[in-house]
């Protein structure tokens, strides 16, 4: 490819030796696909949050077939955090709607940045309800919903520095009994080596935005899907993630 | 609902006697709908035009499958005007593209606006051809594309005002014998009125974005979708959109 220039390959890892075999990112790797899809693509992170949080909630819609459930079961709680997992977060949580589930939303850490705002406002405005607070006692969640979708913490989050009421949701979601979904990586893992993935959240989905990282690998739940459809038959090649093909017109595949 | 009040509800035109028999909108109800999503829902456009873009091409795939289609054939032609329709147009070639067809774009007068300008930018470097003329034989485009996508004009365009290659394309576009998939109305046609329906494109396809504009009315093409899954339901109600439901996680649905 013209465009696969050498100045371009180096960001693909050196210390990997087989870049042919490999599928997931590491977290500078992940970094720069998401520069080269805003920078030199000029994707909007608008256009991006509505891609990935629309295919977040296709995923969902596949594992937990609407058809599948009672009225009582369509309730799904989704917790955002503050950055653009967050986003996406919001993001899947209308699209949900869309598609007739129940969503609940905690955000108890709201981002002043405009998107945020925005997808906040679309949310509020389709009447899908926000927690104030989320409950210490477990059982409660597990009564009240089919599934949670963690949406707190991304690749780049420093778990340690997130603190206050996202750190406390985080230690309430590993108690849960219920499925757990989780965008991008499981909270609080290290994107990279996974490291948590023995005492954090033990999510049963994962939803790989853009494409795995590292993390994925240490991912032991029942159905890994990866939603980046969008991301440009290029850039794919240059950063050699070798993924199985999407099918029709579908904005995920299971790994 | 709390939220239709009735200032909301005077966005309906209070000609229409029987608002619970309406499918389609005028021209104001549609500007209205627009301006309450992107105003009081804050949609943005580029979430819009990506939502409504992507839509357009899933449309197109319902017609046209990829399966029942000869390598030769997967060949677009996606002719895009300056204003949103052209915008939307730009998304619908992407996400074709992304979907395994060939898209050409013919985009003869370029918006300065900068959501076209990256929408542009995505699908050069997607290497999506761009054509830097119509041909005048249209045979040539008759035996080089199964399909033309007509994203010249939308619903608050004037015509004569265009001018220009714009005007030229659609002389072309009326003789061509190929399908025809329009989006959101047959450019040219008066959006009301359905003026020019007798003499100006006759599209085979109609893919009305967010809801049908009334001169959907007189469209008498084979198929006739409705891209509008993510209009919020007290949107649809406000407006008195009496429409099928969507299938599934489907983002259009064929009325």
């Amino acid at each position: 490819m013209a465009r696969c220039t050498d100045s371009a390959m180096s960001a693909v890892d050196p210390d990997l030796e087989a870049p042919e075999e490999r599928r997931f990112l590491s977290t500078a790797e992940a970094a720069a696909l998401e520069r080269e899809l805003l920078e030199d693509y000029r994707f909007g992170r608008q256009q991006l949050v509505e891609l990935c949080g629309h295919a977040s909630a296709v995923a969902v819609t596949k594992v937990f077939p609407l058809a599948a459930l009672s009225r009582k079961q369509r309730t799904v709680l989704v917790v955002c955090g503050p950055e653009q997992n967050g986003a996406v977060g919001l993001v899947c949580a209308r699209h949900l709607r869309v598609f007739e589930y129940e969503p609940t939303i905690f955000y108890p850490t709201r981002s002043m940045d405009p998107l945020h705002r925005d997808l906040t406002t679309q949310c509020e405005k389709m009447d899908i309800p926000f927690l104030s607070y989320l409950p210490v006692e477990v059982q409660l969640i597990n009564d009240a919903y089919r599934l949670v979708v963690d949406a707190v913490l991304g690749p780049g989050a420093e778990p340690g520095k997130v603190g206050g009421p996202c750190t406390r949701a985080l230690a309430t979601l590993k108690l849960l009994s219920i499925p757990l979904v989780s965008l991008d990586i499981p909270s609080g893992w290290d994107a990279e080596t996974g490291s948590d993935a023995e005492d954090g959240l033990r999510p049963d989905v994962l939803v790989s935005l853009a494409a795995p990282k590292r993390c994925a690998g240490r991912f032991s739940g029942r159905h890994h899907f990866v939603a980046g459809r969008f991301v440009p038959d290029d850039v794919r090649r240059k950063f050699a993630l070798r993924l199985p093909g999407y099918t029709g017109t579908d904005c995920v595949v299971a790994l």
